[in-house]
């Protein structure tokens, strides 16, 4: 199993993700939107690119039966029924509806995710190890893909990313997966890498650099992911806006037992 | 100051360098080389893109006063003195001589970060303080370009990027700048952004989510940086190419007190 990252939206390419299990993060605040939305027990999440593509959707679909979400420099869309705050969500609002979502950042990650990958999963905090349960079960090489920043690299969806290769490594070790450091009797405990020719053959597991940092981040920031969201420029711009509470609830590892899975242009949880 | 960071040759721009003091680091390992050459009392280093330029530079100055060192795939180049391992630029070896180096990826990012920086200095594990103390006399912007391995995101370089910032903090505490908690009343320690506009007049250090990563990683690794080596795809094809002394070397931090500097085509220490 071989571990990538792509840490903005705007280096997606095709050819990363052939084949393989993405992950989606763009964890303040898209993406913590769409598990919590499932979460509650919405019926399905369709992310669109523009405001205007929601207010399309929504002509053709029966009254009553969706909700208008998402945001425009992190405030609500004028019209809309909901913002982009997670905590909007709720069973009460959200129950057997459909949720027409545009964000900024994340509906686009989301749509370059899937040209080519095998399946894409929504990712956060809240759903770590839901995530990394899919991804052990799908048994594929994973692109961890963040949507970053105004373009640039993202702590909060890197760290978030982290933190599912952390639990997908714990997991595997339940399994019986030799560790890295059993298997290649390293002095050092760091996940191991073949050269480009294997020299190892029982490699079955690789990280690459950008993926053992983010591991890194997770275990620096595991006890308090909080912190990593206020060491954010995307989290203080949100604190400043008075989206402290967002910050707060985007934090909870852990949650949700939602494993959301894009397809077709429609995100959903997989029913058993 | 405002401190960014590059996380590959391929990323350098000039726009992101105008005027601002940037740092170079290839640490496994031509800018480990660089600085032990300068430390042995080296007369410069003069770093050249290709074998070819490196043999013909070589034509132009007299016997004896020179010296060719460099690797193409971690290897020796055939016809040279020396090849990329620091270990060998000992004084007995190298002192007073122009050493003519030519190298995969670190010539390549030093002369891209000097196109439009104001000052491009040559980082290491091995010169942490050095640099960190004349990035603070500078007092300009900070760039922290990593040379990357393969077009990739490198474990070892940004590590000694976040050590050179975190000294750097250090340093500038010293002096009486108030930490970030301090002046924001932060609840978390994290370094504080301004938004575009800065909300708070008495923002004077911007950190950018890559450096805070960047930071992280060195909090993590500190105390065992060579652990880092060893988790980074490079590292551990050096190790199996034999050079684990290479790796035991480079991850000394702050073995060497030099700040080398590129300018003109020439890697120097600025005598005081």
């Amino acid at each position: 199993m071989n571990i990538s990252l792509i840490p903005t939206a705007a280096a997606i390419s095709r050819e990363a993700l052939i084949n393989k299990s993405a992950v989606v993060f763009d964890i303040l605040r898209a993406s913590s939107t769409v598990c919590t939305a499932l979460a509650s027990g919405c019926k399905e999440v369709i992310p669109v690119v523009e405001v205007a593509d929601a207010f399309t959707l929504a002509k053709t679909l029966p009254d009553n039966s969706f909700l208008l979400g998402g945001e425009r420099g992190a405030v609500k869309v004028p019209g809309f029924h909901l913002g982009n705050s997670p905590l909007e969500y709720t069973s009460n609002a959200v129950k057997d509806k459909t949720v027409i979502l545009t964000t900024t950042n994340g509906t686009r990650a989301t749509r370059l995710a899937a040209a080519g990958s095998g399946q894409v999963f929504i990712g956060s905090l809240l759903n770590v190890s839901a995530v990394a349960k899919q991804l052990l079960e799908m048994d594929r090489d994973i692109v961890l893909v963040c949507a970053g920043t105004r373009g640039k690299f993202s702590l909060e969806d890197t760290l978030a990313a982290g933190m599912v290769t952390r639990q997908l490594l714990k997991l595997r070790q339940t399994k019986g997966f030799p560790s890295a450091a059993q298997r290649e009797n390293l002095p050092l405990n760091g996940p191991v890498y073949p050269d480009e020719a294997p020299v190892v053959a029982s490699h079955d597991l690789v990280l690459e650099d950008a993926v053992v940092a983010a591991l890194r981040l997770a275990e620096f920031y595991g006890n308090n992911p909080l912190r990593a969201l206020y060491d954010s420029l995307h989290g203080q711009k949100l604190a400043q806006m008075g989206l402290a509470a967002d910050l707060a609830y985007c934090a909870q590892v852990d949650l949700l037992d939602v494993a959301p899975v894009y397809r077709d242009g429609k995100i959903t949880v997989e029913q058993p």
